[in-house]
């Protein structure tokens, strides 16, 4: 098979316009959002994608309404060129690649780089990101009020409502039939799915297994930042996760035990638990016993690197 | 010109399989969101829509997101088939009523009407609509941040993200090409715009001017829940509104003179202003000085009727 060159797009209107024609043809869109810095976890979700599409678009936008400016944006690691490279080998290959410069640019800001935001109601005070919010500047958000509340949305508060509106804002400007999330991010793809589902979007969500290197490590952007001897301690989650599970298969169904367990590895191999819980696959919720299908998901800094990964269970 | 019947569809898939046999052949959808009880102002929305599209849904739902417990759902007034009579008499007519049963059950909850709701947050405690929100139920919310603060947002802390939310639902459940939205509802009409434009629908938003009785009260479907000395008392909006506008043609450009000019007649009058504020048409900031175009709006009960109305000034 000949390699296929992705179409770049940069505009959404000329985005928008690419999708219709598709669909006037007949043809179904799979939509793949992304960060960029592709690795075999986003391949492995493109792969997915195949199955579920006539056409596949991947967009590679890292999106700064999901980052607080405390965060590491600036940080983000990227290599467009390297991305399509990739894309290009990619089985059956991508359809479009769409990469705007900036979602929340409408012309009324000059400058749309956030330093520090502050709204007239404490409701909302502490909440900030990295995008321009004041004056005739972007400030709708997409909240999904209590799947957002635990785990990675108590460390990271404007995360899930970023997460949440960038991704309104590409099945608008994309119109996809399908969209395509790695379950490594758990919390994200549940939110994901809610949100369709409460907003009435023509979309069918499609969550892909999570991916990882030979040694277990879950694969994500943010590894190539770990030091050789960081990434070796942080195979303590993915060690201690699965341990965890096979602890529960063989009937140990106390949560606080299992969590102990994970907390006191990834402690010991010299990792900052950020949190670890076994919560409801649907709801989200944390449970004390293990009787129905739960998952367990772990956020834990190595370094300056913060990393998370999760492990399904049903027993 | 022969009455047309309208297409009666309640099924959210029935309406996009509508919508998208329409857009198949080519034809623009304009969509009159609107909670039933339809006059004249309804009316002139749908006039209004047969000059940008070639087809009409009218949506008439009665939506609990926007009102809390506390407020008027259960004695908001309905006559469906009263409605669908009016709406065969509109020239051009109407192709389809979408009229849902509940937006907001997704068969996860036995009882979609919230009585008490609290969630884990302190932020979000005070929000409270009429929507099921616990267990599996509805939790997602389409808030604008900013716009929704002043004015109708004060006094009604769930309505606007109300209003957003089912909107969006509806946008996404029609997908129409351009959508209709009475000026009357001022902050509503500017909260829509921004929204769609934050989150890059593909739709027009289109303002229709305020339609008044022949005394000048604004027509809401509410009005029919006056009293006649009520009803009477109630000109006094209107009138004061007038008189304000009148003198800062002439010359007057003190905010503070003319909101206790309105607020001293509508007083008199027996009435209970909610609000009276001068604010910039854009942003809706309050202004102290009328320099540039700007929208005076007043909210104020009469008996157990609550009111709004406005008039755009730029001198």
């Amino acid at each position: 098979m000949t390699a296929k060159e992705p179409e770049i797009i940069r505009d959404k209107d000329q985005m928008r316009k690419w999708s219709r024609a598709m669909r006037s043809q007949g043809k179904t869109i799979g939509l793949v959002p992304t960060m960029g810095y592709l690795h075999a976890g986003h391949v492995s979700l493109i792969r997915e994608a195949h199955n579920h599409s006539d056409v596949i678009v991947v967009s590679i936008y890292v999106n700064p309404g999901q980052f607080s400016p405390s965060e590491d944006l600036s940080t983000y690691p990227s290599d467009f060129h390297g991305d399509i490279q990739k894309l290009r080998a990619v089985p059956g290959g991508v359809d479009v690649v769409f990469n705007p410069h900036n979602l929340y640019d409408y012309g009324t800001n000059p400058n749309c780089t956030n330093t520090s935001t502050s709204t007239s109601n404490g409701e909302e005070m502490k909440l900030e990101s990295c995008v321009e919010e004041k004056g005739l500047g972007h400030e709708t958000w997409v909240r999904v009020v209590r799947l957002e509340k635990g785990m990675c949305g108590k460390s990271r508060p404007v995360f899930f409502r970023g997460v949440a509106t960038v991704v309104t804002k590409l099945f608008n400007i994309v119109e996809p039939d399908v969209a395509l999330f790695g379950k490594k991010d758990y919390q994200q793809w549940r939110i994901i799915q809610r949100m369709v589902r409460d907003l009435d979007f023509s979309i069918r969500v499609i969550g892909s297994e999570v991916v990882r290197e030979s040694d277990g490590l879950a694969m994500s952007s943010r590894n190539v930042r770990l030091s050789p001897e960081e990434r070796e301690k942080a195979l303590s989650i993915n060690k201690s996760l699965s341990r965890a599970r096979f602890s529960a298969e063989k009937g140990q169904i106390s949560c606080k035990e299992l969590i102990d367990l994970v907390i006191q590895a990834i402690n010991e191999a010299g990792g900052r638990v950020d949190y670890a819980e076994i919560i409801d696959q649907d709801s989200l919720e944390t449970v004390e016993e293990i009787r129905s299908p739960v998952v367990f998901c772990v956020a834990a800094w190595f370094g300056k690197v913060r990393l998370i990964d999760n492990m399904e269970i049903s027993v």
